[in-house]
């Protein structure tokens, strides 16, 4: 078992080699890590869907609100295009404007013709509030930890409280970044779905691993415990890569589905939460500009898009309890500490 | 100029052959129009996507609820699944069960399938209240009607107030059936873009061809005539075909700019009515069953879809022009008379 | 516990002193079983959201749909005007159109206006498909069968195998009619959440009550057991009815929950399935005719809803159990048998 | 005729005092314009619902995406609870970072709550590309300009090539910031529904004002003319205001008739055009906290609503129009021209 796995054993797929999004061909994942400044715990993950010419070669993909209460940023473009035609961007909520800054400046180095003949381009950029740890009113992120973040992406990556998610709380504990990846196999060829998550969701108790009410049994052994995440306030945003042929609707369809892998894990989708899912496919390639009007497109049958569903809602569950898992105890703004969940589970005498 | 054509220039573009939605190779039209009791006055409009199997050869689809005081049924699936796998069916608001009904019959009589192995099926069924004409309360409609209208569809057809039209008022007159088609060249090849509406909206005097005032016009020059529809009360389903490849997302555009050829008609969409536009392609067929998983699809790349977004506006601004144009003065229940557009247009002196 | 409790313990809320929908006031179910005639099973459930005159004086109302591959009819007109205007009706899909025109024809009796000064009536009709069990090609549901459903609308009803539930499937058992209830405390004030499914989706061996996999464990002790519904195909409705004031905004957001009940018994929302959840508030009446312009509501603040949420995915979770602990083995068209849950876990020694 | 009065007459109904969205009591609007730099021709508007608190007493919102080609950011939110919570921010697209950043420091200097107990805040920042006549690669607008244009916020504003409309260009001529403003009586009380248009859309030759082709009549005239704006390209922002208590879904309707008054000026809704409106209502207010769960609001019955719609059409047209009236012939980057209407008027004999 590598470092990007648990010990938990979540639903029946097979993940891929890494268990991460990343195990999604041409994937890449870059993250800056703030904590350089007093109070300051916070940071940026970013996702490059392929290595390529992201403007002129964009991605289908497809967004699902489950619950709005929040500020990512590019959904409106998502929606009517059907395409992703830049980095995905992760960071903290009052981030976001300078996060789609530095993208549109990474962007515009990349293509002269931005903002010339070829029109503007669409930032995307997801967040959660990580203002119980973070002095998150210092806006301390900076266009070139952005672009930092976006130079440094690799098929490597950590999990937990590291970039983006450096100062996020999920379900009681300290959360953050998680990834996860399923295998699907159609037509005899071997596919991935990958699942990258910024947790930052839930009440304290609630968490729950492959059924096991998990946040439960912590918390009747360590009832004490003082906490800074009681309510279901925060936020998810869910990402999912994978490089079988999908449509717009299609992959709207699988969004849905994280969804569901976030509701087994203990989450009711609280009033106060931005819970949001962004799916793309790698395999069905927009150009922006086409020499002739007619394109060609491959996507399975919807008939055969259950294992698909299926293992998105795993990928997607597995990533949080993932991030979970991976995030150590961390001590944020004013000496507030949010416990991590090996240390929780050690002190409960259930590691 | 045939019959299916109007004094009036709509637009820009060039129309079809017929200048309906049967320009769009393979789509059908049949009608059931029904006076025959008393106090009668409604009917019925099916329209046929393709000659084949509607249901294991099914076409992408799409729909756009402008103003959803409507009871159309069969949308929720369209939106899921992108795909038409019945024939459209148009009657009164009231009379929906019956062409349901009737749908489901006539399809399962052509698919052993359905209702066993193959699922079930969603019939697409459109309506408008023609309740001033027509006693709506008495549920004239048939089965048997449904499955003449069915039986009849064929290439050439009326406007008018025939079918679904019969008993239907539109922006003071006697609305009805309209329809209109334009050519668009993509890649050196002509395509066809189809409108066929039944129109049922708008208040008296607002009327506008091409920009011109007419319902004014002629508003004022037979200040006195009494008249049925004062209130933007009523209805308008538009159904779009085209045999451009298409995607699902690309027809959701599409219908949407059915609002467009609406709106410079005379119509606010007004809190009573139900408009709704459903547009499909013929172009793009999905298998109920698919022997692999993959499929392949073709579209148009969406840099190239101004034309059409342009043609569809203006095909169904004609089409609703056109509906006017062809229902003639008709007597409905009790007495009541909604006055056809060619006779208020010859009493007030302007033909 | 009384007739309409399962042993099983699902969540942390109290529920209502019958544990079914109906303890929100007002709110009362009718039922009609049909098994007369050879390979019938089928029926019909009906919902009225108050006893009073549904159509002139609506309740709040919104609806969600997760997967929409389903038949469900009058949700455009819900999701325009926020309310509903008729009884709601469940039966299976190939009747909808039947239970539309009775539900039109009952709407009519009891408002002689509809069809003329007041507009037409919106009738909302959910399904799924029974057609492993029930003869579905033989359209068994009548007209009258319909009406006899609503003429028995009453607080007290079965759960299980009856009603519109008669023939259903649900993760490998017999499924069907299942309610629960909560209780929410607001300004020190009690209210109720109350939900109705109608269950039909679902793999076998996914069924999970509460975290447990009680799926998977039956399965392994009674591995040779054939079974009927062994893909994720069917449907869920879900209905949700609440006294809290909530406008049609909240509503859908209420309604978005069930999602989150649903996928906790084992659900991925499978591409067969017509997952959709329904909710109305008793607390927001609005007439159809209204003698002023301004009208005067109340809400809950959103700050106060999330034990709102949090019930509303229990009482939805508990109602899918409770629809599968209540169906009995049922044996339907040509010989073909669903195993009740209750005899199964008999059978596996889990009981 | 003051100076924000066109010699256009458009529709039917009376404008308020102004003719400008600061009609509705307490809107104000402020303007900051950027031409001081070598081939920076932008700007910022700013729109502020009311005077007071805007993020503890948010308005209640909702927004209609026609086409999505475009990235306003903050509608996540908006849609899902209801409310606007901040000033509303139009600038040149690629600046829509830092106007959120300079949005969120406004409201952080308001309110030292944010990012602390009270959440985060959403801004809402729309946009148009203003690349054919601003160096929008040059990212020109700073933070200190964009809280510039929220100190200035007054009832009295011009139209036309000023603030967020310093470079755009419209239906082949020079487009910018238009307002208007109806009146309509509800219960014997007279409200006001008031529009303000970043316009930057349509083709040339297409202009039409209340139905009178004029941009065809300019084009014929003068044949020779070169233009920047050829394709339906660009986009426009309407944001409208009223004080007629309406609830989230009525403002969505009303945003949505938007469309109609867009749809009669020449607009098809272009491919590359990101066309949305965004409607709020000052007489219905939301506490970001409430003492106590239950909360009061007045809405009009949407039996009276059909005024509110056809006033809303005709603002918003008169508001495009009104922004070519006021909009001087401009001169931008690289040498670049686009002539005013005005202008073409007059070098066409047609003033």
């Amino acid at each position: 078992m590598g470092l990007n796995h648990t010990p938990f054993r979540i639903g029946r797929g097979q993940s891929g080699s890494r268990n991460l999004i990343t195990d999604v061909p041409g994937v890449t994942v870059g993250q800056v890590t703030i904590k350089n400044l007093p109070n300051a715990c916070t940071g940026v993950t970013a996702i490059l869907p392929h290595r390529g010419d992201l403007f002129h070669d964009k991605v289908m993909a497809a967004a699902c609100v489950f619950n709005g209460y929040g500020k990512t940023m590019g959904l409106v473009q998502v929606e009517e295009l059907g395409t992703i035609e830049s980095p995905i961007l992760l960071t903290n909520t009052l981030s976001v404007g300078t996060a789609a800054t530095a993208c549109i400046k990474y962007m515009m180095e990349k293509n002269p013709d931005i903002g010339r003949e070829a029109g503007t381009v669409n930032p995307l950029v997801g967040e959660c509030n990580d203002g119980s740890l973070n002095d998150i009113r210092a806006l301390h992120v900076t266009e070139a930890q952005v672009a930092e973040a976006l130079a440094c992406c690799a098929e490597d990556f950590s999990e937990g409280a590291v970039g983006a998610g450096t100062g996020m709380c999920c379900l009681g504990f300290k959360g953050g970044i998680g990834s996860a990846s399923r295998l699907v196999t159609l037509d005899g060829h071997m596919y991935t779905v990958g699942a990258l998550v910024l947790s930052n969701f839930g009440e304290r108790g609630r968490l729950t691993v492959d059924g096991r009410p998990l946040g439960r049994e912590i918390l009747e052994k360590l009832q004490e415990k003082q906490n800074l995440n009681q309510q279901d306030k925060g936020s998810i945003i869910m990402v999912i890569a994978t490089d079988i042929p999908l449509t717009e609707r299609q992959l709207k369809r699988v969004a849905r589905r994280a969804g569901v892998g976030l509701s087994r894990t203990g989450s009711f989708m609280g009033n106060g939460s931005g819970d949001i899912a962004i799916a793309f496919s790698t395999a069905n390639r927009v150009p922006h500009d086409s020499p002739s009007a007619l394109l060609h497109f491959s996507a399975i049958s919807d008939g055969y898009i259950d294992p698909v569903f299926d293992m998105t809602a795993e990928a997607v569950e597995e990533a949080i309890i993932s991030s979970l898992w991976h995030a150590e105890t961390t001590e944020g703004r004013d000496g507030r500490v949010a416990v991590g969940l090996k240390d929780a589970m050690t002190e409960a005498g259930l590691l």
